[in-house]
């Protein structure tokens, strides 16, 4: 039986396609409206808070913007009197409706920030309430764990750093290659089922990445921990190398995830080969030769530039996320203890 | 016998007291630095990073500036052209040797910012290199877990934060009142053995936190890693609820991290119930009476305002962890894999 999470799976390449053809347009406007702004402040969780991560690496090495990722109980619970008229603020929600964060955007904008709302609703309290909307077009999404309305929002964040940058349009071949390549990791499945049988058996997981595919790691990691109800931790391979990396031994599996180019794919594969060192069973997502090869496992990732392939680096994780839930005989596409529209408290 | 760990901890208060001394005398020159600039952006790795997460919250709503914890890769290995012509950078290191760190208070200089270097060692290469040093005076840290060094980066960081604010003397009267309530918490030890050997048989430990005192929860979860060597995870109270939350049952034990006051003690207090429901037993470290009773067991905080209560919150956690590593048969002093000096790969 094909799973809802699975059909959404293999739904995106067409949802990203939609999205960034919807989206691209509205560059212009997005330009006008962050004209005179100086920093970019995302504000999201969950998911779309690892969407936020790479947004955050694309406008500061593609479009030379400050960015960073705002703390919501700075705005919802402590009501702080930052002065952000030099601020874009970003607020992305798949339903529009997470209360905490269309609060941290009306704060936003009674401090003087102009705001864009990210968001599958383009009808929602966030969309409404912004000065621009982002609206993907992921279409309905039913399984709980998200997969097209996450890369949908990669899309919409390539479309916003595209927007700021110097040449807006630099990176349009490559992003238009992304839905093509999403399609073929879809149908190849590569290591797909062999990384799930490795995790079945780990009593310890543990997911690395660096960069601009740092957010693809958070999200294989939250996508694992919410779907097949372990702990996961997903950590910075700069921060594992800082301490954590201690607790590293033979109980681990460690996903690590990489591009086939950049500046980070290097240190990735001497994480790799530490890790192993230290007895860990290694999956390599993605990477180039070099880093597949220091792997135990190798799943391959897409043919797509550093700068763009974190749309297509996350579908081996997801189909491998969907593959174990299944091998575990839980129902991916709805765990336990979650629901669709996620409230925090922002009371 | 008392560890070197044991010793540092108890030296804190007056290490705190020096630095405050120390470090209160240059605020006039820290806020004639940061005159014009309208964000603040710290760097750090591990330990201090926790401490720069306090000064992220505290910059924001003590002194109402934009304040976010940059990505060193962004500088190190992108080279990212971002204007930083508005920034105040600071960089915390407690040996300022840290490469990653000093080079990307170069690349910070490079890009128009204004630099800032917190270390504990004011002839290091990161002090050389910053416009203004806040030199902490916590004296030779020689266990290799950091306690007294982290205390008095967050001393520093009340000290940034207070000479930016409005009125720069507004809490000075609760920072002078720190050191004495941290003695008093390294004296009493109260909950501190019941809590370390609750620990002692858990298979699966997090910790909690949110705003003010997240830094806390953060640097309670690392030090439990470094020095106990278990995986151990540090989420805020929201992202907790998001997702995690789902993955706890009876094998995990929680702790949760709170001030006596503040917007968030009352949601700390309903996510430690929440836990408790899942069947986790939980450590509830500081809060008010509500919040301690909420918990399987308390151990009491410091009598400080939430504002300057990280500086003293800590210490009933570094305890604990000492006490853990003890009980487990191994040296906090040196634990495995770790060395003094980080070094990541800046290359």
């Amino acid at each position: 039986m094909t799973t809802q999470m699975a059909r959404e799976i293999a739904e995106q390449p067409e949802a990203v396609a939609r999205t960034l053809d919807a989206l691209r347009p509205l560059r212009g406007e997005l330009a006008r409206l962050a004209a005179g702004t100086r920093h970019i402040l995302f504000v999201a969780r969950g998911s779309s808070d690892n969407a936020c991560v790479y947004g955050r690496y694309l406008v500061e090495t593609h479009a030379h913007r400050m960015a960073g990722l705002a703390a919501p109980s700075v705005a919802t619970h402590y009501h702080a009197e930052v002065d952000l008229t030099d601020a874009l603020v970003v607020c992305v929600s798949q339903s529009g409706e997470t209360r905490e964060i269309v609060e941290t955007q009306e704060w936003a904008a009674s401090r003087g920030a102009r705001t864009v709302a990210v968001t599958n609703d383009g009808a929602s309290a966030l969309a409404r309430g912004a000065d621009l909307t982002l609206a993907t077009d992921a279409g309905r999404e039913l399984a709980v764990p998200a997969t097209k309305t996450y890369t949908t929002q990669l899309a919409a964040m390539a479309v916003l750093a595209t927007a700021l940058a110097p040449e807006p349009t630099a990176l349009d071949a490559d992003l238009a290659r992304a839905p093509k390549e999403m399609a073929r990791l879809v149908e190849q499945r590569e290591g797909v089922d062999a990384a799930a049988a490795q995790l079945a058996h780990s009593e310890e997981t543990l997911v690395s990445g660096r960069g601009l595919l740092f957010g693809t790691a958070l999200e294989v990691a939250l996508k694992l921990e919410e779907t097949c109800l372990r702990p996961v931790r997903g950590l910075s391979y700069a921060d594992l190398r800082h301490g954590p990396i201690a607790v590293v031994d033979s109980d681990v599996v460690a996903i690590v995830v990489a591009a086939q180019d950049g500046p980070v794919v290097g240190g990735l594969t001497e994480v790799a080969l530490d890790l192993q060192a230290r007895g860990a069973t290694t999956i390599g997502l993605g990477g180039d030769s070099a880093f597949a090869q220091a792997c135990s496992l190798a799943v391959p990732g897409p043919d797509l530039p550093e700068l763009v392939a974190p749309l297509a680096a996350v579908v081996p994780g997801q189909l491998t996320v969907e593959a174990l839930a299944r091998t575990l005989g839980l129902d991916p596409d709805s765990p336990r203890g979650l629901s669709k529209v996620t409230q925090t408290d922002a009371g």
